[in-house]
C-alpha cells in the first residue's frame, strides 16, 4: 500500500504500478534511441530509468523533428532548503536544455507552499524561493533561455490565465484528482489552476501553440493529469512529462524534510553531510562476516541510490559497484566513505556556485 | 419564498426577514441622528430606508468621531452595461465620500464574471469593467480620493492577500454562505477572497488597521458576512456594511438583464429610456374609471420606486405624488410621463458627464 498526491507520499512506492493507476507510458528502448539521435548520448538518470515514465514525449520529438521546438516546465515548492531529492528533477532538466537549446520556466509556487504548510507564512516562502532559485542557478542553466518566477510576483500574468483553468475544473474533478475534502481551504482548491498555466503560458505569450515538456518527480503527476484534461479545451496542447522516482531517505524509505539525517541539503557543510552518510541505513548484513560471506542488498540501500542517481555517472564503474557490494568485498562504512567525499565535492562544487548566483540571480528572474 | 445570493435573486423578497436570516441590524433613528451631526443632512435613500439595514455603524461612527476615519469599499460585477439600479449604491456611496471626506476602495470583479458566466471572456469583463469605470466617475467621485481597478490588473497585489484569507477558509464554509455544489468551478469557490481583499488592503498598505464601511445592495452581504468571519483573523478589523434593497424591474419583479425593458441603462438614450417607462408595470387599476374612483397602489409600482429611490428627493413632493396616486387624481400615464422627464435629464446629464470621463479615468484607475 501506498499513498502518492503533490503533498503526501507515503508506504512502499510500487512505480510499476504507478505507471499504471496514474495512466503513464514507459520509456521505451525505442524512444531513448530516438532522444539519442539528438542529444548524441544518454544522459545516466535516463538510459537508468530514474526517469523511468512520459506522457507523449514521442510527440515531442516528432514535433522536435518538424523543427517545432518544445519548451521544458519545471519548479519547486518552496517549503524549504533544497535537498538532493529535489534537485535530481532539475539536474535532469539542465541537460534537456543544453541537449535541445530550449527555453525553461521554472516556477517557484509559494502560494502553493503557503496554503498547504500551517506553519508558513507569505513572507517564508518568498524567501525560501529565492533560497531554492540559487540551487537552480547553481546547476548551470542558461541565463538567456531560463525564466524563474514566483506565483505571488507574477500574478498579474499567471492569475487570469488560472482564471481559464479554473473555470473549466470542477470541485468533485478537483476532489478526485488530489483527495481533497470538505474542510481542504478554497486556496488548496483553487491552486492547481496556477500549477497549469506554465504549461501554455509561452503559447499565450506568443500567439501561437508550442510545445511543452515537463520534466517532474512523479508526485506532482495529479497536477499534470488535470492540465492536461483542460488544456486542449482552450485551445492549447496537452504537455507532455517524463516522470522521476524520489531519491530515497538516508534512513532508509522516503526522505522526510521532518526526519533529522534523512536528507542531505546543498546548504549542509561537508562534515554535516558526511556525517549524515555514515548514520544512514544500508543494504548491508548485521556483521562483517556475514556481510564478507553473504553480500550485501544495493536495491534496498539509499547510499546506492545515491551513487546511481546523481554520484556516479559512469557504468562501468557502479557495475563494479554493485559487484563488490553484492561479493562483499566492500563493506558499508568504506562505501559509505567513498560517498562522502563525492557528495562533499559535489557541495563545495555547488556551494561556490551557489554564492556565485546571487550576483547573477536578476538575470533569471521575471515579474509583473 | 426566495432566493438571494450574489449570483441569484428570486422569488418575494421580504426585507425583514432578510435582516432576521442574515443577521443584520436596522438603522435606528439614533443611529441616523449620529450620522445627521457629522453629515448635516439626510441622503434620501437613508431617511427613506432602501438603505435599510446595516453592520457595525455605530463602531464607525465611534471611530469617526475619535478621528479615526474609515474607507470606503465598494464595487461592481462588470457582466454588462450598467442600469439605474447598480447606480444606487454607487449614488448613496458619493454622498458618504463627500461628507465624510474619505476614500473610496472600487473593485470591479472582471474574474467573477468571467467566472460566473459561461457566456462570457476575460477581454469581455475586462472592457464591460472601464465601461462602468465611467458611470462610476460621472456620479462625481473625488478624483482625489478613489481608486478604481480590476481584479485581473491589480492581481499582483490582490493575489497575495487573497491568499491569506483563502487559508483560513474551507469548502464546507463556503458551500454554507453561497450554496455551491461539486460541480462548481475551483475558481467560482476561491473567488470571494478576492472579494475580501479590498476590505482590509489600506489596511496591509498603510501599515495600520483603518476600519472599512461597504455600502451595498444586499445580495452581497454573503461575501462580506465571510470577510468578517475572516478579517479577525488575520489581525485586521471586520469591515461594516451598509445594505440597499433593490430597485424593482420596470416589468414587475425583480431587474433582470434578460428582460427586455425591465431596466434603464445609462447608455440608453431618452426615446429609449420613455418607451420602457411607458410599457412598464405600475400599481394602477384596470380602467381609468376605477383609477379615479379608487386610486392605485404605490407601493407595488415600478414608477413610484423609481422616484422614490432615484428621482424625488423631495420628500413633499414625494408625499404629495403618494397622496395623488392614493386618491386617483393622477393616472399612470401622466406619473410615467413626468418620469420619463425626470430620467431623460438625468440621462442627458450623466451621458455628458460620461462622456467626459473618458478623458480622466487614469486619474481613479489603479493597477500593478
Amino acid at each position: 500500500m501506498y499513498k502518492i498526491t503533490p503533498w503526501e507520499v507515503s508506504g512502499d512506492i510500487d512505480y510499476s504500478k504507478i505507471v499504471k493507476e496514474f495512466g503513464l507510458e514507459t520509456i521505451s528502448e525505442h524512444l531513448m534511441k530516438r532522444i539519442e539521435k539528438h542529444t548524441k548520448e544518454l544522459h545516466p538518470l535516463l538510459r537508468r530509468g530514474v526517469f523511468f515514465a512520459h506522457r507523449d514525449l514521442n510527440w515531442i520529438i516528432d514535433e522536435y523533428e518538424k523543427g517545432h521546438h518544445f519548451f521544458l516546465y519545471t519548479g519547486r515548492g518552496p517549503s524549504g532548503h533544497t535537498h538532493l531529492g529535489h534537485i535530481l528533477p532539475w539536474v535532469f532538466t539542465q541537460w534537456l536544455q543544453e541537449k535541445f537549446h530550449v527555453d525553461l520556466w521554472f516556477q517557484m509556487t509559494d502560494d502553493e507552499k503557503f496554503l498547504f504548510n500551517d506553519k508558513l507564512d507569505l513572507e517564508q516562502t518568498r524567501k525560501l524561493a529565492y533560497e531554492n532559485a540559487l540551487d537552480v542557478i547553481a546547476l548551470g542553466f542558461d541565463e538567456k533561455k531560463t525564466k524563474i518566477f514566483l506565483d505571488t510576483e507574477y500574478a498579474k500574468t499567471l492569475y487570469p490565465q488560472a482564471l481559464k483553468v479554473a473555470k473549466r475544473l470542477t470541485f468533485s474533478t478537483a476532489k478526485a484528482a488530489f483527495g481533497f475534502s470538505n474542510e481542504s481551504n478554497v486556496g488548496e482548491i483553487f491552486f492547481t489552476s496556477v500549477q497549469a498555466v506554465p504549461a501554455f503560458l509561452p503559447s499565450v505569450l506568443k500567439g501561437k501553440n508550442v510545445p511543452c515538456l515537463i520534466p517532474h518527480a512523479v508526485d506532482q503527476d495529479p497536477h499534470f493529469r488535470v492540465a492536461r484534461d483542460i488544456l486542449p479545451k482552450l485551445g492549447y496542447y496537452k504537455p507532455a512529462s517524463i516522470q522521476s522516482v524520489f531519491l530515497p531517505g538516508l534512513r532508509g524509505g522516503k526522505m522526510s524534510a521532518s526526519e533529522e539525517g534523512s536528507a542531505i541539503y546543498t546548504t549542509d557543510s561537508p562534515e554535516t553531510a558526511k556525517r549524515k552518510i555514515m548514520n544512514a541505513f544500508t543494504g548491508g548484513r548485521d556483521t562483517v562476516k556475514e556481510q564478507k560471506e553473504k553480500g550485501a542488498n544495493y536495491s534496498i540501500c539509499p547510499i546506492y541510490h545515491y551513487y546511481r542517481q546523481l554520484f556516479m555517472p559512469d557504468d562501468k564503474e557502479l557495475a563494479s559497484l554493485e559487484s563488490e557490494c553484492k561479493g562483499g568485498s566492500i563493506l558499508c562504512g568504506e562505501c559509505k566513505e567513498r560517498l562522502s567525499k563525492r557528495v562533499a565535492a559535489f557541495l563545495s562544487d555547488h556551494q561556490h556556485k551557489r554564492e556565485q548566483a546571487k550576483h547573477h540571480i536578476e538575470k533569471f528572474m521575471i515579474r509583473d
